[in-house]
C-alpha cells in the first residue's frame, strides 16, 4: 500500500518551501516535501525581495526572522553612464526605489541572499514539525481515480538522486516548484515559450570589498562602453556586482568567467574607480533566456511554479518574488477546496491570475534586459537621467516593487460595483491599501493590512463610517448574514468561539470580520455600537481616528478617505486570503449587504454544505 | 592569594543584570556578579517599561529581544470612577500615556513581567560569556590599599546563602543592586531617608481573565467608596490588576490578601462590572514606603542602586526604570575611569545626577499615591476627566515617560552656551531629541539618535548647515582637532581604522563624529565636502532632507530645526556615551570650535595621558 499525502512538493528552493510555509499555518496537511540536492543553498543566487513579498512574508510571520540577519534595504538607484567628455563613468541621476505614490510600510528592497532566505523557511518548518527529505527527485507521475483512493488520485515515482532508492506514494495534489529545468513540467509535457531570443551573457560575484566608488552602498547601474555592471549591497558590508561578460560563441559562461576574469571586467566598466575584494563568497554566470509555461497545470491536480513557470533576467530583481507569489496564491485555494470552501473548479484560477502577471513581467524584462545591455554614452555635461532606460525604470516602479500586480476579474475578484475614482487605491485585483488605525480595546495604532494572520480566511472590513448613520444598516447586516439561506451561517461553527485564541475567527475559519469606525476611539462601545454578531469581533474593531496622530502618518491616515468611502456612510470590503481585494460593496441597506455578500461568496462556494471545517490558527 | 576581579556586582534582578550587561559591552571586564536567590525571577513583580528606558534597552540592541515577547503596549489611560448619580463606577475621561508633546519613537509604555526581562538579560549574559553565580550573598567589605593590591583596592567577603562556602575575593569596584533591603546599603553603614510617612497597602494579581469591563485592555485607574484599583494590560491576553487592600493594624499584608480576598476585593472595585480569573499566575500584596538613600557611593569604589536607593509606590511604574537608569549611568563613567579617559573625581557625578532624579520621583510619588488612595466621586453628569488626580497625572507625564529627567549643570554637563528658544527641545543634561535623517553612502532613512551604539564613545554632532558655508568652519575644525595639544590627537590611536568595523571608532574609542548636512543626500560627495579626518566616518554622515518625505515624519523632520540650528549656519552637539546631552558648541569658526571642543573634554579627562585604550566594539 503506497502511503498517502496530501501533497508532493518537489523543490526546496524559495518556492517549495514557501508552499510548505502556506500549508502548515492552513491546517495539519501531509506534507512530502523532496529536493534533489544534498542541502541547501548555502550563499548567493537570488536576493532581492521586493515590498510587497516582504508583506506578504510579515503577513506569514516570516519578517522579523528575515530582518534579524541584517540584510541590505536599497532605498535609491544611482545611474552612472560613461560620458563623451571625459574619461571613466559618472553619476547622471538617482532615483527612490519606491517613487512617493506607491502605497508600502516597506518602500526599499531588501537583500540577502538565498542561503539565509532558505534558513529562515527551513528554521520554521523544523519548529512546525515539518521537513525536506533529501536527496529525492520524481521519476513520474500518473492519475489513478481507483476508488479506494479517489481521495487521492495521483500516483507518485520518487527516486533517489543516485538512483539506487525508489518509493511510490498516493497524493492529492503534486507541486513542481523544480526551478528553471522543472523536471514536473517535462512530465506533464508543458513547453516553455520563448519571449525575446537575444542572449545575453551575465557575471555575477558576491563579497567583500573595498572601493573607492562613491556608491558602493547604493544599488547602482553602469554602462560603459567595456560593457554594463549592476552592484546590489548586501547589508552587513557585502556586495553583489553583476557584470555583462562575451564569452566566445558556444563557450559556456562558467568556463569564461573565472573569478579574476569577472572582478577584471567590473574593475574595467567602473573605471576610474577600483573595487579591491576582501573576501569572495559565491560567484556565477549564466546565459538571461526568457520563457514562459504554456500551461501552470493539469486536471486541478499537479501545478508548477516559480522559474519552472516563468524565466527571465535578474536584472529587475524580480523571479523569487514572483515565484514566492505563484505558491502563496495556490496554497490557499488548495487549502479551501480541501476544506469545503471553495468549488475545485475555482484551481483554475491559480494559471489565470499567476500567469498573466508573469506575463506583464516578461514583457517589462525583454524591454529592460535590452536597454540594460546597449550602451549609450551620454553626452555634454547634462546630469539629467533622461535616457529610455532610466524612464523605463522609472515606468514600471508599480510593477517592479510588486504593488502593481492587479489580478483579472474572476470568480474570486469581482468587477468594483461602486465607481472608482483616480484618488483612490483600492481596487478589486489589487493588493488592500495600508491604513492605520485605532484599534478599540487597547488603543493600539495598527497596521490594518495585516491584522489578519494568513490562515485561510477571508477578511471583510466594514468600514462604518458614522457610528449614528450606520448603525441601523450595520444591525441589520448582522440579522441577514444570520439568516438561515445565508452562507455565513451554514458554515457558522455550531458554538461561537469568543475565546482570545479564537479572536480571529469566533463564527468559522473561513471569514473575520472587521469593523473600522469613523469615530474617536474613546467614543466607540462596543457593546453598544455593534449587534452580538459583531462585538464577537472585539479585537477587530477600530478607530479611524489618526488624522491629528503625532505619529505624522497624514499621508496614510483617514482609512476611509484612501479606500475612496464617504466617512459617513461607509462601505465594505472583502479581502481574499492572500491580501488581494476581492469585491467592493456598499453600506446604505443591511439587506443588501448581506445579499451582495452571499452573491460574492456564492459564486465560489461548493453548492451543497461540506461539512469540512479546517482547523483555526 | 584572593581572585581579583574588576567588579563585584551584588543582586541579579534588573538592575545588577543592567550594569554586567552595560560592561560587558564596554569592555573585556572580569565581574563577579552573584545573587542570593536560587534562580531568576519566573514571574510577576515589576514590568513597566518607559519610553526612555526603551531607547536605552534598544542603544544596547536588547529591545528586539523583549518585543520578541508581545508585551503589552499602553498607549492611553482610561479613568474611571464612582458617581454619586449611580451604583458603580464609570469613566470619565482617557489621556494618552505619552501626550504629543513628548518628544519619542515609543509613544507608549512596554508591559512584560520580570519573569521575562531577566530571562532577556541572563540570555544576553550567557552570549557574552558571564553567568550569575547562585547563591552568594555579600558579608563585607574593607578597603586595603596594599602596595601589592594597588589597582583592586577592595576586600570583598561572600559567603553562601546557606552559610557554608566562604570565599574572599579583590576588587576594583564593588556595586550593590540588593534591592529595598540592599545588604551592601547596610554595610556602607547608609541610612534611608524616608519622605512621606503615610502608609498604603496594595495587593496585586496577574493572570488570565475573562471580563465585562471594557477597558480591561487598557490601562486604567478605578476609584471608588470601596477602594482603588489600577488594570494594567500584559499583552498576549494577560492582566495584572493592583487593588488597595485594609489589613489589620499589625497585621502582615500577605496574610491579609489571599488569592480569593484579592479578586473579591478588585470585583467589589469594579462593580457593576465583574472579572473572572482563568489562571492566576502571580500575586503579592506589601505597605508602600518612601525612601531615599542618603548617599549612594563611598570613595568612588562602592557604589548602590536601584531600589537600594530609592523605594516608592510601584503606581506610576518607575522602579525598575530608574534602576535600570542608575546603572547605565554608572557604568559607562566606571568604564572611561578605567580607560583613562575620565578622572576618577568625575564618579561623584553618578550620585549627583542619579539622586537627583530620584528625589523628584518621590516627590512626585508622595503626591500621586496620596491622590491614588484618596476617593473623590465625581459628581453629577460630568465627564471630563478633571479631578486632581488627573491634573497630576497629566503634568507629570513628563517625568513618569522618562524624559523629563534633567542632570544639572557638572563637568560632564555644561550650561549651555547657546540660548535655547521655548521650540528647542535640545538642552544639556536631556536626552538627544529624536531625529529621522538619512544617511549619505546607503539612502536609508536612519534615527540619528540611535546610530551609535553604547559603546563608551562620545557622540560629536556636527551640525554642518549648508555644506558651502560651513566648509571652511569644518575644514578649520579637523585641522585644529588634529593639532599636537588637542585632546583628540592625545587620544588618536596610530593606525587609522577605516574598516567597516571600525566605522563608529576609526579613530579612538573614546569618540565617535557624526556630520549632517542640511541639503539633498544626492547632493552630497563625501570626498569632496569632508577633510580626509571626517570622511573616515562615512557611515556617519548624514542629509538633513526629510522635510518632504512620504514616510511623513514631519514633526520629525528638519534635524536641524530641531535642535534649534540655523540651518545654515548649524552648530555642534556632544552626547555622553548614555545619550545626554554633554554641551551645545558653535560652528562658524573651526578654530574656536575645536578649542571649545578641548575645554568640554579637557574638564574632564586626566590631566596627564593615559595610554590605556579599551577595545573597541
Amino acid at each position: 500500500m503506497a502511503e498517502c499525502y496530501d501533497i508532493v512538493i518537489v523543490g526546496a528552493g524559495p518556492v517549495g518551501l514557501m508552499m510548505s510555509a502556506c500549508l502548515l499555518r492552513l491546517g495539519p496537511y501531509k506534507i512530502k516535501h523532496i529536493d534533489q540536492r544534498s542541502g541547501p543553498t548555502e550563499t548567493g543566487r537570488a536576493s532581492g525581495i521586493q515590498g510587497r513579498t516582504l508583506d506578504v512574508l510579515q503577513n506569514l510571520d516570516l519578517k522579523r526572522a528575515i530582518m534579524s540577519y541584517n540584510p541590505g534595504r536599497i532605498y535609491e538607484v544611482a545611474f552612472w553612464d560613461s560620458s563623451n567628455d571625459g574619461p571613466g563613468i559618472r553619476r547622471t541621476g538617482t532615483a527612490k526605489s519606491y517613487p512617493d505614490y506607491i502605497d508600502t510600510r516597506h518602500p526599499f528592497s531588501t537583500i540577502i541572499h538565498q542561503g539565509m532566505i532558505e534558513k529562515v523557511f527551513l528554521d520554521d518548518l523544523r519548529e512546525r514539525g515539518a521537513e525536506v527529505e533529501r536527496t529525492w527527485t520524481i521519476a513520474g507521475f500518473r492519475k489513478d481515480p481507483g476508488r479506494e483512493y479517489s481521495n487521492h488520485p495521483l500516483v507518485v515515482d520518487l527516486v533517489s538522486a543516485d538512483g539506487t532508492r525508489r518509493l511510490t506514494v498516493r497524493t492529492k495534489y503534486l507541486f513542481g516548484a523544480d526551478g528553471a529545468r522543472s523536471r514536473v513540467r517535462d512530465l506533464l509535457g508543458v513547453p516553455m515559450l520563448s519571449k525575446d531570443p537575444t542572449i545575453h551573457v551575465w557575471s555575477v560575484i558576491d563579497g567583500v570589498v573595498k572601493s573607492d566608488f562613491p556608491d558602493i552602498q547604493i544599488k547602482c547601474t553602469v554602462h560603459s562602453p567595456k560593457g554594463s555592471a549592476m552592484i546590489i549591497p548586501h547589508g552587513n558590508n557585502r556586495v553583489r556586482i553583476y557584470a555583462q561578460i562575451y564569452p566566445k560563441d558556444g563557450q559556456e559562461p562558467l568556463a569564461f568567467a573565472t573569478v579574476p576574469k569577472i572582478q577584471q571586467v567590473a574593475n574595467e566598466i567602473l573605471a576610474p574607480y577600483k573595487v579591491e575584494w576582501e573576501k569572495v563568497e559565491w560567484y556565477s554566470a549564466y546565459r538571461i533566456g526568457q520563457g514562459l509555461a504554456a500551461k501552470y497545470s493539469l486536471d486541478e491536480r499537479v501545478f508548477i511554479g516559480g522559474d519552472a513557470c516563468h524565466t527571465h533576467s535578474p536584472k529587475a530583481g524580480q523571479g523569487m518574488n514572483y515565484g514566492f507569489l505563484d505558491a502563496h496564491n495556490l496554497a490557499w485555494k488548495l487549502h479551501l477546496v480541501e476544506a469545503g470552501f471553495l468549488r475545485r473548479s475555482l484551481l483554475k484560477t491559480y494559471e489565470g491570475e499567476r500567469k498573466l502577471a508573469a506575463a506583464k513581467l516578461i514583457e517589462f524584462d525583454a524591454t529592460y534586459a535590452n536597454l540594460f545591455s546597449s550602451h549609450q554614452p551620454i553626452s555634454g555635461n547634462s546630469s539629467a537621467p533622461s535616457s529610455e532606460f532610466v524612464q523605463v525604470f522609472k515606468q514600471n516602479s508599480l510593477l517592479t516593487s510588486g504593488y502593481g500586480v492587479e489580478y483579472p476579474a474572476n470568480s474570486l475578484t469581482w468587477a468594483s460595483t461602486i465607481s472608482s475614482t483616480d484618488t483612490t487605491t483600492l481596487r478589486p485585483g489589487r493588493s488592500l491599501p495600508t491604513a492605520t488605525v485605532t484599534r478599540v480595546i487597547d488603543a493600539h495604532p495598527v497596521h490594518l493590512e495585516q491584522e489578519i494572520p494568513f490562515n485561510g480566511s477571508y477578511r471583510i472590513y466594514i468600514f462604518a463610517g458614522n457610528p449614528v448613520t450606520t448603525s441601523q444598516a450595520i444591525f441589520d447586516l448582522a440579522d441577514h448574514l444570520q439568516a438561515k439561506n445565508s452562507i455565513f451561517h451554514r458554515y457558522q461553527r455550531k458554538d461561537i468561539d469568543t475565546s482570545y485564541e479564537g479572536r480571529h475567527n469566533p463564527h468559522s475559519p473561513f471569514f473575520t470580520f472587521s469593523i473600522v469606525f469613523h469615530a474617536p476611539r474613546s467614543t466607540i462601545e462596543i457593546q453598544e455600537r455593534l449587534p452580538y454578531y459583531f462585538a464577537c469581533y472585539r479585537y477587530h474593531v477600530y478607530a479611524d481616528d489618526r488624522e491629528s496622530s503625532r505619529v505624522a502618518e497624514i499621508a496614510e491616515s483617514n482609512a476611509h478617505r484612501k479606500m475612496g468611502f464617504d466617512a459617513d456612510t461607509g462601505g465594505i470590503v472583502v479581502v481574499r486570503p492572500d491580501g488581494y481585494v476581492g469585491c467592493i460593496l456598499k453600506l446604505t441597506d443591511g439587506r443588501a449587504s448581506a445579499s451582495a455578500l452571499n452573491n460574492y461568496f456564492g459564486a465560489f462556494v461548493p453548492p451543497t454544505e461540506h461539512n469540512a471545517v479546517a482547523p483555526r490558527l
